[in-house]
């Protein structure tokens, strides 16, 4: 089955004004570069995790113009015929750089970089931070509750409450590298393996004579994988001794010891601690206990700080969603072009709204991990050309509060952003999706216990070097002077 | 293009051992009726939009799975090998009943029904309850945006911060059926109609030596949709006189009057008052003033209160997402099967939660509208084979205050789902997008003010029939005795 189809005309419609402009305007071919970057991390947490390129790779790589999109463009009565006939062998022709999926990542500082002829960098605009903005929304929010249940198994089971397809099956993807151990959405796994699963609805309850007949029969046809849904009529009253007798008569005989059951209603502090004893008193201490309903990273730590006995939790509509903070808002904006001569010129957009003041030029992005501890000390956003000697001590400071400097020595620099497409060919081997996770889970590990906390996490730093703060800080009084 | 691409195993994957499970137990075969309710309106307003009917035809008339999906399927060593054989030919082949898309919808009315085999009816599950809840949450809430900003033009700009490109595509034509004037989103255009504009980003602005020679050179290619974006350096002190200059020097000899400016950052309710003074008196009361920063219902009750100024709002995260309340939580529901000899046996879902309790049976769903007022004076759900006399005098009563009863009069009761697959076969003419749109605001215009209210709307009337309800608590009774 294909992944991703194409994509080309996903975009906002000024982009299309706007490249039509560029290419009435001699300026098709400037070279000019682009950052997608953004300013907070949602729930207040103390960190993001960088998902979603390889939708974005999928894009670049099919984007074409097809004879009809052409047509509808011709039919709006804007554009210059020159225009569209140059868009019939459109294609993407420049360099991308990005951070890989599954890293940790943090306000301001560049994601993906893109340096291409400013047609294309522009068009590409709306695709690549819908691709970045949810999936990374999406892995992060997921890394919380993953991180929330302390060891036990969470499961997405989100699909039917997600925004349309898409988010049902890059939002699986992205729980996945969010350190999520499965899905229900059957075409994730299909598509990408993220490893799907799935027992019963309510309706398989209610479907046969008695609660006892269907449990029963479950546990006939599925011995090795037989999670029973225990809440269609009473939890403790009548679910969990008929999943119990089924149990006792169909899988005992078989020596089957590892079962579970399922509660998507109720008090599940009390009712899980009832079932938890319940079952061991019947003799399944192997029977695993889920719980489903309306799960997330507060309400899963509220439980089990009430003694909540829980294998498993499967996580649905807050976890697809986002939903107590479902907007990721990375942006993509013009950092630099490049003059007739080749010559970089940096860009600055300039805001009363202070952090909305980008970082101008082509730049570099390095994190610096002790190497006596393995964990993150800091990022470190300097100019392109700049490389960081990381073999003694190094001086970084606040880019805001600049009187707070500080030393940092025995570390290793290491550069965040790897080189995706050269000249438009894609030169990045896309990590398959369990290497993925592996890496997520492994990196957020150097993170220190106090930028991992969920509320009132730790500052991480995000300092520029010298250099391109005194470029900054220039050409913001350059435009001081010109208002 | 094509709009959809098959969604078969866009599935939770219960659906398939359940199936699997109907086959090896003798039950695919019966006959089984599904409802879609929901139970809570977003936003505590006061009613919903029906949207996405359009999707679920899509796919219900695309179902197949294809060698590859089987051969998944076969790898997860769970399936019966006549199930996958079964599953070669698996299509849809039940009927489904409907209420059209941009109806105004009421909690625990029936949106949608099927009858159908019990694997097909279990089958289609997700991607029902996807669609519908995807797309009924956006225009619900495009809807509320919309009245918020009486007769202003609003339109959608959020595909960059959409949950993915289904979230970006749909959600655009959600909006559309909600209200809005037109999108971004060109893609949505292309497909569904939605009318798509756009005109410049602060890139655009960055990308010329100056200022007024961006805003010079964008009103030389479009004289006739020129909006320029005023606030990439300073509003009031270089944007909008940059802007007057530009139209001074390009749009006055043309003669145009028409023209724009868009505001993306900053107070808007200052800022918009004194573009507003500005323009007029620099001789452009024609050139219309947009916004687009995090907008929303809330925001924009409030700016205009404030009398803020403005012809357009661009409402892109707070609508695509519906930021504020982002699930749309839609169920699926069995609420009867037929046995051998096609008898109707109803079924329920009892909670300990009564809002969880389930409507049984094989229903109808009629609206009653004033024949003076043409005002909808309350929903009603009988069985299946009640007629409602509309002549008299009609009594109905509230199904939870059974005391609080009502004689209506004067009075059409219309029934609001319609027939859209009958035997598997495609019997409803989908409506273009624009009749959907027309047909939501004359149908929102049947309710009262009172309904409409954004903070603690009136509750609508939604009551069962004497049967229906004497059914439910013969049921209910029943299954309290067997607890």
């Amino acid at each position: 089955m294909e992944r991703h189809r194409n994509m080309t005309m996903l975009c906002d419609f000024y982009e299309l004004t706007m490249a039509n402009g560029y290419f009435l305007s001699g300026k098709k071919d400037t070279i000019s570069y682009f950052d997608v970057f953004f300013r907070n991390i949602p729930d207040h947490g103390g960190f993001a995790i960088a998902a979603g390129l390889e939708e974005v790779v999928e894009y670049l790589r099919d984007l074409r113009f097809t004879e009809e999109d052409i047509e509808y463009l011709r039919s709006k009565k804007l554009f210059d015929e020159g225009f569209l006939d140059y868009l019939r062998n459109f294609r993407f022709t420049g360099d991308v750089w990005a951070i890989p999926e599954g890293t940790p990542i943090f306000p301001g500082e560049p994601i993906l970089t893109v340096r291409a002829p400013s047609i294309e960098a522009q068009f590409i605009e709306t695709y690549i931070l819908l691709s970045l903005n949810h999936q990374s929304l999406i892995a992060t929010k997921a890394n919380r509750i993953v991180r929330s249940a302390e060891g036990r198994v969470v499961l997405e089971f989100g699909s039917r409450r997600a925004q349309g397809a898409s988010a049902a099956i890059n939002g699986a993807r992205a729980c996945y590298i969010g350190g999520v151990n499965g899905t229900a959405c059957t075409i994730s796994d299909e598509l990408y393996g993220v490893p799907a699963g799935g027992t019963m609805a309510h309706s398989w309850v209610q479907m046969f004579d008695s609660q006892y007949e269907a449990f029963k029969r479950y546990c006939e046809i599925y011995p090795n994988n037989a999670t029973l849904l225990v809440d269609t009529y009473n939890t403790l009253k009548s679910g969990i001794p008929d999943a119990i007798r089924a149990f006792n008569e169909v899988l005992r005989p078989l020596g089957i010891t590892n079962c579970g059951i399922r509660i998507d209603s109720g008090d599940m502090a009390y009712l899980t601690r009832k079932a938890r004893e319940m079952l061991d008193e019947a003799g399944w201490p192997g029977c695993k206990i889920s719980v489903s309903n309306s799960m997330d990273e507060y309400i899963i730590k509220d439980i089990l700080s009430q003694g909540a006995q829980i294998d498993l939790f499967g996580v649905g509509e807050r976890m697809i969603t986002a939903k107590s903070d479902p907007v990721f808002g990375g942006v993509y904006k013009v950092c630099a072009v490049e003059d007739e001569q080749g010559n970089i010129i940096p860009k600055i957009k300039v805001s009363e709204n202070v952090g909305k003041i980008t970082n101008p030029h082509y730049k570099k992005l390095w994190r610096f991990f002790g190497r006596d501890t393995g964990k993150a000390i800091a990022d470190y956003i300097s100019l392109h050309d700049e490389t960081v000697d990381d073999s003694g001590e190094f001086e970084i400071f606040d880019p805001e509060a600049t009187w707070k400097r500080k030393e940092v020595y025995n570390f290793e620099a290491k550069e965040l952003q790897v080189p995706i497409f050269r000249n438009g060919e894609l030169i990045y081997d896309l990590p398959d999706l369990k290497t993925i996770r592996a890496y997520c889970a492994q990196q957020v590990d150097t993170l220190w216990d106090e930028v991992k906390r969920f509320d009132n996490p730790h500052t991480y730093y995000v300092d520029l070097s010298q250099k391109l703060w005194d470029i900054k800080q220039e050409m913001l009084r350059e435009a001081g002077k010109q208002l």
